[in-house]
This record gives structure tokens, sequence and C-alpha cells, in this order.
């Protein structure tokens, strides 16, 4: 069960209102990587975690830290979007500058009002919405839950680093000290969880509850050890065979990297059996037109 | 440019079709984790590469592999789709034990006729679809480029754990000897693939190009470093504390996990003013009715 | 900020496991109406109140609160799923009769491993996903949250008669006491909701915030008042003029319902001028070929 | 069956193109409150009704009438897209305001073509699209229609609610007398529906059809009586408890709010079983390493 | 402006209730090419048309009567599912055969309801959805309306013979002759559209408004003509260079394919080059790390 | 299986940076009728092919072709984004008049700051993305394999058309010389491929294998043949029966046109069953309570 304090985790709060940052900053809310994402896929692993105590409650416990985050951007965004313009004035669409030399202080509004999201004001009445930087909708196919830890661990060092990397271009994009504050928290704890699940991971094998390659308790002999460490160079490039996974000991340490310079097919060419005719598909001669019952069927 | 050559790249040939297995094949296919997730990120990833040419090279060449492997899949889905029924018969919806009693022999077609996937026969005429196991056409939102090759190296690693954990479990959902001798080198090479981004990550930490925390270049100073390294227990399951996240040196070697037992807010309570009287929103008192024209606008 | 209690609001035990219907319990989870929606909607609604304190501090509060549902979803959907069978016995695909007649005692695990959502087993390992019962992902465009209280209680009201309509049919739907049990604490909330919403609504209206038609603060002088209380009957079904919308003193007391039985249009016929030779469009008459550079753009 | 009158149902016609307007107009044409949901969403409503004829009569004619509101927004869109221009001069890419000191007439055009929806020009030939104002796909996920009148009402009036406060806003955010003279037409339309779906609610409640809680026709002894009136504060904000549903009477008459100021979980501590070793996920302790065939099943 | 007539274009009755049938048959309702695709699609046309007017009127003509296609399909469904059963029995999920040879009725009710969309029951209260044939709802980016009529009537003829070639599939599908008798009339008019749009095709062509290839206002002297007729054979397979597109006059009348057996790259090997700073990208060599304010931004 | 050579198919070079039109190109790449859309369409037919050897290989040639488009567009896009800028400068949010009249050299970056797609920056650090011109990603749902090639070359000819079409349109919107020279190379492919289907198409009619109506083999004796050659206007736009789907020899060569002045309807008036009391759904009556437990089921 879970309780809210109304106080943020940490300020939000920016010097001044920039909608069109508003839009921009929505990616770190309802974007692939968002905060949005890594509240639910914690709380999700969390919740069908099977595996030790200790990670479910480390689970659950960064799960609802995340969804402080959510509060912290939708707090920001509605605060960016005070006060935005609804209107390109229509003088603006047929000459900014004539307008302006006239001494209009609408312009800077205009370039607002047809360059920020138009959601926000139109479906949202100013505030955030649960959406990315070009307005589409967050969607739970962002993310993963497979019971197993190992492979979920691997996701969310990835969640993290790319959430953290999408922060610090956000903290480029502006020069409100008040965002760069928040920001600035945020890359921390970034920081804070890509340490957080490396050190699950390694502690994870050490454990011996699972290794590379994940699932390790599927057994080895059933997949095809001959091509289990073969580079095979499907494409010209020839760079590629002198990097560390073109030869030497493969870091599960269970085998040798090996460098196929000009892989071959190994299959069949396929062949494919004609369709019956109740699929009415195209097939290698003129059918016989179907006819009407039971006939039709075989 | 690509070139194609019509032998598969590995045997794709079922003993006999099975087409309820074919629904859940497509997970491999076209699911989040599916072999067009990997085909598109790595390709993207190339194409998008701005790194040295050895990645770029490493990426085009697996991405172009990973082609092959949709085309095995696609190959051995419509195989598996052989023959399939159009129809569940009439009396059986009525009564499938009596049609059996009475020597029925279209009892197994008709339970395959409602439990296979209605667009394999559809919409597809027995061919495999661009979609996942419960039909969800696979979406672009799946894939990542983000122009960092560890963030994104981070991804290749959790989407080859994802795949290849799917793949494990679709050997066990199958006894057909054909299509587990498929899987087991689609394991194998995911076993590579796993090696591979591991090996790949170390050699861009080792030549400088980045590190924990990722991206290694957004100045450590401008976070805030007090609470980079802190656990915080937003949950009350005291085991988490026990984990290697809560105590000890951190894997980045730039600081020392602490544990929050009781993390406090560090923030504002929230306040955000009125909203103009164009968004015809809700306001703390009554609003004087907006009127039209100009004056409406201020 | 939020925090989490371990224990859940209220108890979610199944008496035994019933993967099919977990996949139908999703809609409850993961739907168009299920908790995920509200907990996002109310949140949402929450963070972005710019009207008085006490909606906001009552949207945030039941916000949390329905955190707490889906967590009771979740938990209940893991426990539903547990032992689910991996496969569809290949002997069974051909004939369950002739199986069963042997005494097979996994005709049944045959029919559950063709009738689950195989997500369940492939993708999540037996665990709940943020999906509905069709495996549909939780999009946010399912959420409103207009800056507009009068609108978004209606939404919420909405959203707590479908939740419960569909918790009630899902109720219908097993015998089990376990899950009937955690049902029945869902409906309760739910009937609790539907009065929440209700009260606010008129508490709303009292205050002088908004009324119907909502929003009240747009001068109703500025819509075309000669058709704001005519029912156009477009359809040729004549009961429709015996409800109380088409005749008699309208529910916001400011007009009269008259039905018009043979509504005619009112506008013009629309022309639509000629594309530009740019667009490369269809225009009444043939086209002179358009030609690169500058004169093509006029 | 369904016929066309070529006039519209209500005079749309601008007074001057402005593609820029026309792509946030999109937002009450395909948005998720837009005209094509509520015509799918009355139309599907009857017909899917099996209740009393009066009701399917009434929903049937309203949305017939919906079409022609779908049919003058496209027009209108179109109308103003007449003549959008299909590029950014390069020079201004470089520098707008050299250019507009050289008497440049082309700067308005350079700012329409990079702030209009793109696909206007490219995909629809400057015609109008199924969309929203951010080019977001109308999807059927936003309709309801669920066989019971009173449920599906509230979504009606929710839609008309969210639908004029959306018009209401796009009222201010043009100056243009003929979209605005459409619009007040809309608006009307709007607060006629709102009105209509509170009298037919009204009517089912008298006629014994339904009530609050919704559905009635679930016995309420079968749901947890005891929690069915709390206002449970989940969060800290204090002004919740003088709010009309935290004491007093119940709307529906049934009940008394009580008010709930520290809730407490009720339920358990969740368990889940350690997952079977065919899902390859993680146990609390190591697991044995599944092997091939049969003996892995169990 | 659109009038409905209460009787339904043509009968739409089934013998009998089969909700399996009715998941199915959502895909002409909802699907890519169901009757909401060709709905939609036609009326977008029309109202976009530019073009002479005889082709608008026949877009509109067409459009309406594809609403009174989805109205028969709708009603159909919600025949097809009258009296569905709601409830897998419990003890049918452990052992069906015991159940059927102790005479239990509901073994055909348990395999519907576990083989039904359970959507059907539990969101549509045993009514029609917007979606297709595995619950996907149908969206806007399936139709096509883009200014050029001999493109988009393109569109239109595979529209109808999709759609022909699913319902083809639906009659094969069943053996309820109700349901066969309403496709029979489907199919016929899907014969008059393909035949329309070709019609409609042969007209634009001989009114010189367009030729192939579309669009033909487009100065072919702007393209490569070079490379306007090869056959540039990317793949093995040999067979191609016996198919009428190898060799011989090209449709267009404007010139003669080739074959080209092994097409070559044409373009450069791609360089890009490095990120700025601000991107925190990967670059060729180690960056020096951005410093925070101004300097940063070149 | 695929190879990969270095070099592009093409040259794609421009000459200067442009960030706002590399979002608009995004629509020939991630776009419904984008390079991604062909690619994966021609080769799911191919893959999927039933039919004679020559239309597999011809599809699978062509297909691979098509990842060399893709390839060459994102390799346009990375270069047309080198350099975009981070930031609107907070000036110019104010006032970007005063700005450029104190010769700020930044005013065009921060318009293009403003315009460009924001997740170009965010998301793909520079890079092309899989989404078409409003950053919708590409969807599965966009191609089509049905099994009969007839139907699917018409999906394709119209691919062609839209794609030719939309690139025309690109083609308009620049100036830069070296983007024009690659979608001149474009322009020739979908010359090319428009006139190979149709050859196709000719071909697969003189072998027999489908002719309209497709699919040919379904009985025509089995469709209502009475309404298979009306045209019905449900409209009342008279010019559609100067057209020559009005009257004539249709050009299946198997009936006349007729033309319908007022089509009537020849279908019953619907009517739906009560619903099952299991349901909660509005019934014409006020229902009787459900009860708990097995009675409710009947």
């Amino acid at each position: 069960m879970f309780f809210h304090d109304q106080r943020l985790q940490y300020t939000a709060k920016p010097n001044a209102p920039d909608p069109i940052y508003a839009k921009k900053l929505q990616e770190a809310l309802g974007g692939q990587f968002g905060e949005i994402s890594v509240m639910m896929q914690y709380l999700f692993q969390g919740w069908n975690c099977r595996g030790p105590q200790k990670y479910k409650d480390m689970l659950l416990a960064i799960g609802t830290e995340e969804i402080a985050h959510v509060e912290m951007l939708a707090t920001m965004i509605s605060q960016l979007l005070d006060g935005a313009p609804a209107k390109v004035q229509d003088e603006m669409a047929q000459n900014p500058i004539v307008e302006a030399a006239m001494g209009g202080s609408n312009v800077g509004d205009a370039v607002v009002a047809s360059a920020m999201n138009p959601q926000h004001f139109l479906v949202n009445g100013l505030g955030a919405a649960p959406n990315d930087s070009v307005g589409f909708p967050w969607t739970a196919r962002y993310i993963v839950s497979s019971g197993n830890l190992m492979a979920d661990f691997r996701a969310n060092l990835n969640a993290e680093s790319q959430g953290r990397l999408q922060v610090a271009r956000l903290y480029e994009m502006t020069d409100d000290t008040g965002v760069r504050d928040m920001l600035s928290f945020m890359l921390a704890r970034d920081t804070m969880h890509q340490n957080q699940w490396i050190a699950a991971m390694v502690e994870l094998q050490h454990e011996g509850l699972d290794q590379t390659p994940v699932p390790m308790n599927f057994p080895l002999e059933l997949e095809r050890r001959d091509v289990a460490y073969q580079f095979m160079n499907c494409s010209n490039g020839e760079a590629a065979a002198t990097g560390s996974w073109a030869s030497g000991r493969t870091p599960d340490g269970k085998g040798e990297f090996t460098y196929v310079e000009n892989p071959e097919p190994m299959g069949q060419v396929p062949e494919i059996r004609p369709a019956p005719a109740t699929t009415h598909g195209t097939n290698p001669a003129p059918e016989v037109p179907s006819v009407g019952g039971k006939a039709m069927m075989m």
C-alpha cells in the first residue's frame, strides 16, 4: 500500500515560464526512458519478483521513489506552462517583422504559441501530460518484467543510462537555473541507480543465481556451441575484426571469440507447400475454383 | 547496400505443422525483444554511429545478420501453419465429446481453429506476420539509438538477454525436434551476442570513451553529489539494507553507498498559479466570465 | 513524495491458480478503465490542479490509493499464474480424446496452455503485465486531465462506473472465493468513488466554480443559442421523440428542449480551391507540369 | 442504412487560410474527444443497445448527427490549408531578419512552413487527416460501448464536457470570425448534448433501469459494505477532510461518508511461489539446471 | 450532412450464436481492411477532394454506403454473441473429459468461454467493438487520403481486394447460412467496388489527370532516368529474370525494362561528423568533458 | 541470408545541414509509405510466398533493395542534423527582434531549435529515427502480406504511388541540390517499381492465377450477383452518375454497371435479445438483481 507526502522529494521551481522547453521536458516524464517508464518497470518487477526478498524490497523501494520523480517533473512542467499564450496573432502570420517594428510586444508570444505543444493548452489546460516530447503517449510496451532478475537488471541499467543521457541533454537545452537545479538532482539519482544495478548484478552472480549467458539455467549443451562465439562479418567493414569481440577469451569465460570473415549460409533454400484452397491464396498453378459447402473444406 | 542469398543462415524446418505454436513463436519474430527489434536497433545504431569505425562496422555486421534471423523465423512460422484448418466445426461448438465418441477426426482441428491466431488465416493466408504472440504489431518505439555507444550497448545486452530468455522458454514449449534445432542455433547466437556487447563495453571504457555514470562527459560537479550514492528506502522492506547497493564502495569507484532508512522530502509543497481565463479551467475562486474578442486575451 | 508499506491494502489470495482467468483479470489492471488508468488519471489531475486546495488534496489521496489497487491486482495475477504449464502436449494437438481415454492427466494442462495469454509465460515469466485482457498495452491516451475540474470529475465518474461494471463481470466469471473476496473490496471502493465524484461535482456547482454547460465561463451569448436545445432526429427511429430530451425544461435550467423531426442542412455545399502545383494533387483540369527551381513555388 | 446530403449541417468557411491553426483544429476532429470519437461512440452504443427502443433511437440519431460534425471540421481544415507554403526558404534558415530587412515577403511563409503539421502537406496534400493536434492517429481505444446505458451516458456526458471545453479553447485561439461562427454552432450543440445525457440519465433512474452505484443489479451485499463509504486519506493534505465526500449522507442515499485520516493496510505481505524451472526465472536459491526433454516439464 | 434509416442495407441474421466466430468476424469490421477503414478512407478522400466534382460525388456516395456495412457487421456480431457464457467452469479446468463423461452440458460453454474474445463480455457486454480479430483497436493510420486521386484509387482497389479476400476466408470459416448470406452481399459489393476503382482510374487517365508514373506532373527529367526501368537483382534467385518486369516495353510506354544481374553500389561510404559535445554522444576520440554554462554551447 | 556492402546504393550527401528538413524527410523513412514499409512489406511477401518461384525471387530482390533505401535516408538525415543547436536562447523567447537588431547571430539557431523534432537531439543524439515526420513510430500494421499475390501487388502499386507522391513533395520542399540529387534517384526507382507491379499483375492474370474480382477462385455464384455491379448513390451529388462506373461494361468483363439513384434498404430493422443478467447491462425492463453463486449463471 502507498502513502503520499505533499512535499516534493526535491525542489522543482523554474525561474520563469518557458512553454517550448516544457514540451521538450515531457521526454523525461512520458518518454520511452522517462520517469513513468522506470516507475512502472521497477514496481512491476517488484510485484512479480519470485527471487530473494532483498531484491524484491529493493525494487519496491526504488519503484516508489520514482513516483516522486514523476511528480517533480509534472510539477515543473505546469509551472513552465504558466501564462502560455493561446493565440498566434493573425497579423503575425502575415508579417512578424512589421509587427515588431511597430513595437509589438506580442511577437515572442506568437513564436511560443506556434512552437509549443498545442495539447498543453487545448487538452491539458496548461498542465503536464503523460506523453513524450513529440506528444506520443506513454505505452506499457516500454517496460520489462521478465521474471529473470539478471535480464531485468540489465534492462534497468540501460534505462538509467538512456535516462541520464537525456537529462544531460535537457540540461544543455536550458539556461534556467531553477530547472537546472532540479535536473542536477535527477542526474545524481541516475548516477546512484546506475551504480545500484551494477552492484545488484554482481551480487546475483556471486550468489549463483545467474550469469552470462543469461539465463544460465538453460543447459549450454542444448545450444549449438560451435557458433556460440563466432563473430560473423555479414558486412564488408574490416575494422570490426580489430575489436575484442573478434578474438580472445569471451567474457563468460567459456570460450574463445573467432572471426568469420565470410560467413556462409548453413540452411536450406526454403520451400513452402501450396496453400489450401480455403485461403484463396496464390499457388504455383491455377487452382480449381473452390465450391461451397463441405467439399471445399478438404 | 544489401544483398540476399536464398539459402537460410541455418536450417528452419519443423517436423510437423503446429499452428498454436506458430502463434507463440511470433514473439521471437515481432515481439518487443524479437528479431525485428534487434535487426532494426543494430542497423540504426550503425547508420547513426559517429564513433570509431570498428564499432560502426561491427554494428552493421550484426544488424545484417539479424535480418537473416527474421527470415528464418518467418520461414519456420509459415511451415508451422501448413494446413491449418479454417473452421471450428459447428457440431463441436455444441459438444466435442459426442463428436469425438462418434470417431470424429476433426476434434483436434476444432481445438486448433479456436486457439490459433485468427489473423494467421484471415490476414496472412497462413504466413508469418510482423507481430508478437498476442498479435500486437511491432512498433519502432521498441528500439534505441541514442548516439551514445555505451548507453546503447547496455540496451543491446538487455535485448540479447531478454531475447535468449524468451527463446529458452519457447524451447520448453515444444517437443518438435526440428523447431528445437533452429532454436538451438538462435540460443547460441544470443550467447555470442551477450558476450560481444560485454566485450565492446569493456573496450569503450578502456579507450576512455565512456564509463559509469554514463554519459561520463557530463561534469559530475554539476550533479547533486550529496545524493549520488544514497539508497533511499521508500518502502518498508528491511532486507534491501543487506544488499551491496546499501553500503560499501560504488562500482564506479567514485563514492560510497549509504543507506537512508527514512528518506525525507527535500522540496517544496507545490503551488501553481491560477490558469488564465482563456483556458476555461478551474481556479481557486469563481471567475469573471470571459468575454469575446480582444479583452479576453490578457 | 511517496512511501510504500509492504502489506497490501486488502487481502489478495486466490484459492487456486487459474491462468485463463489471470488473462481476463488483466482487464481490471491494464485495461481502458483498469486501475492503472484511474491511478494515473487522479495523480495527474492532482498534480495539475490549479483550483481550491481541497480538490487537489482529495485527488492526490485517491490517486495514491489506486496505486495500492494496481498492486493488489498484480499480486493476484501472479498467484493465479502459479504453475501454469509451458506446453501443449503434442499428442493432444492430434487427439485429446484418445489421450483422455488413456487417463492422461495433462489434458487440462493442454487446454490451459492453448487458452492462456502466451506472454504471461513467454514475456513475464508468470508475472502480471501492464496490459489488458487481449494483451493490448496500457496507453496514456486513456487518461484525462483537462484543468477543468467539473469536466474531469465527469470523466472520473465514468471511469468508476465502467470500472465497477467490469469488476462485477469479472466476479461472475469465477467461482474462486479468494478472488471474489478481493473483488468485493474493489466493488465497494468503486461504490465509494462513484459517490465521491458526484458529491464533488455538486460541491463545485454550489461554490459557483462551474455548471452545465461546462465550461460555464465561456459566455453563452457567443454560442448559437437557437440550436442549443434542439434534438435533431437524424435517424428515422420515432421512439426518441418520447424521451425527456425531446421536450420540457432542460437540466441546466436555461432552456426548453425542442424536437426537430426533420432536421435540415443549414450550411453550404463545400467548395475547395484547386491545390497548388507543388502538392502534385489532382485538380479539376490537367495541370501544366511543374518545373524545377523557383518558378515552381508560386 | 445511411444517406448523405451534400450541404453541410452548418456553414464552415474561414475568412482566410491559417495552416498553423488548421493543425490545432485537428484536435476537435481526430483527438481523444474530437468528433470522430463521439460519432463512433454513439453509433456503436446504438448498434449494441439491448435496452428500451427510445434510447437506441436517440443514440442513432445523435451518432448520425456527429458524422456531419466530422464533415464540417474536415471541410474547414481543408480551407484553412489553402495555399500553404511547401518550403522554408533556405536563406531564412540562416537569417530571417536580414531577409526581412530586405523586404522579403516570404518570411511569414517560412514561419508557417516550419510550424504547420508537415503531414498536412506531405501526406494529405492540404487536406484534413483523422489525427489530433500533434498528429497522433485516432484510435478506437478512445470509445466506450459497455452495454450498460447508465455507465455509457456518463461517458457521453464526459465526452461532451471535454469536447465543449476544447472547442471553447479553440475559439480563444483564433480571431477568424468565419471559424468562430462554426465553433459557435458546435458549442451550442455540445450544450444540447450535455443536457441530453443528463436528461437521459435521470430518465434511466426513474424507470428503475439503473442507479448509483452502477451497475445497480450487482447485489450490494456481495461487496465489502464496511469500506463502501470511507474516504481513505492516503495523502497528507488536510483540506480533503473539509469536502462533502468526507462526511454526511452519500449521494446514493445508502450510507454515510466517513473520513479515515490514517488508513491502514488490511491485507497480507504477498508471498509468491518460486517459478517452475521451465520459466528460467530467478528463484530464492540457485536452481538445478534444467535438462532437455520430458523430465524438464515437471 | 447525414441521415439514417433504421433498416439495414441487407439482412444480417445468423442462424445461431457463435461467439468464437464473432471474434473472427471483427476483422471485417475493425481490421486494417475492415469496413471502418473503407468508410473513413472514402469519406476523407471525398471531403478533401479538390478534383472534378464527379469524383467527389462518387467518393461521398460510396463512403456513405460503407457506414451501412459497418452497421450490418456490428449488428451481426451482437447477435453472434447472444447468450455467450461468462465462465469457464472450474471443474472443467481440471478435467473436461470427466465432466463430459458425467453428461456435463457445459463443456461446450467452457470451450467457448476460454476461446472467445474476453472483451466481448467484459468490456462490451456482448456487443461489437471497433477492433480487429485479435482485439487490436482500429487506428486512423490505416487510411489514405493524399489529394492525388490516382494514387488514392490504387489504395482503394487494394483495400477492396484485401477486403474481399478476407470476407471470402470468413465465408469458409463458418457453415451458418445466415452469416454466409450476409457475406454473399458483401462479396458482391466488393466486386462492384473493385470494378468501380478500375473504371475510375481509366477515366482519370483518359482525362489527362494522371498516369503512370504517378504523379505524372512531376517532370520526368528531374528524376534519374537511367535507373528508372532497371530491375536490380539484389537477391540470388534467378527466376526473377524470366518475369515481364525484367525485359520488354514498360507499362507506362516510356521505356524498356532491363535486368541488372549484379547491381553495384553507386554511392559513397558514409562519413558522419563527430557530434557536438552537448549531445554527450560517442565520438571517435575521448572528449574533453563539457563544462557548465555558456562555453558548453559552442 | 543477407550481406552488406558499406557503399550506399546511391550518393546521399546534402549541401548543408537543415534540421527542420530532416524532420520532414523522416516521412520517407518511417512513415506509412516510407522505405521501412516497402522493405518489410516486400520481404514478408517474399518469405510467405507460396506461388511461382519467379514472384518469390522478385519480391526478395526488391525487398532487399529497399533496405538500401532505408540506409540512404538514415544517412542523409544524420547529415542534415549535423550541428543542430540544443537550445532556444532565453533572450529570444522574450524578443527575437531586439536580439536581431543587436546583431545576434543566434536567431536562426533559435528558430531551428524550436521547430526541429526535439527527439532528434534528445533521443537520437542527432541521428535518424524509425519514425515519421510528426514523430509517430513506424508500426507493423502498415504492411500487407496476404498470401494472395494479386491483392498484394495492388497494395504494392499503391505503396509506390503514395511513396513517389511524397518524395515529389519532399523535392519541392527543399532547394538543397544534394538532397534533390538523392531524391531524383528515389523517384526513378519508384517509377521502376510502379511499372514492375503493373507488369507483374498483368502476368499473374495471363497465367490464370487471378483476375478481377480478386480472389477469382471464390465462386461468383456464391455472391449476390444482383448487386455486384450496381452503383448505389447514397449521396445526393448528381455528377457521380456521369462517371464510367455508373453505366457500361464492367472492367472484369462479367457485367454491366447500373446506376441506382435512390438505393433502398433491403434488410431488417435489427432486434437484439436482452443481455443475460451476468453482463449487468441495460435491458428493456428492470432486471431482478442477480445473486451470487450458481443460480446467477443461468
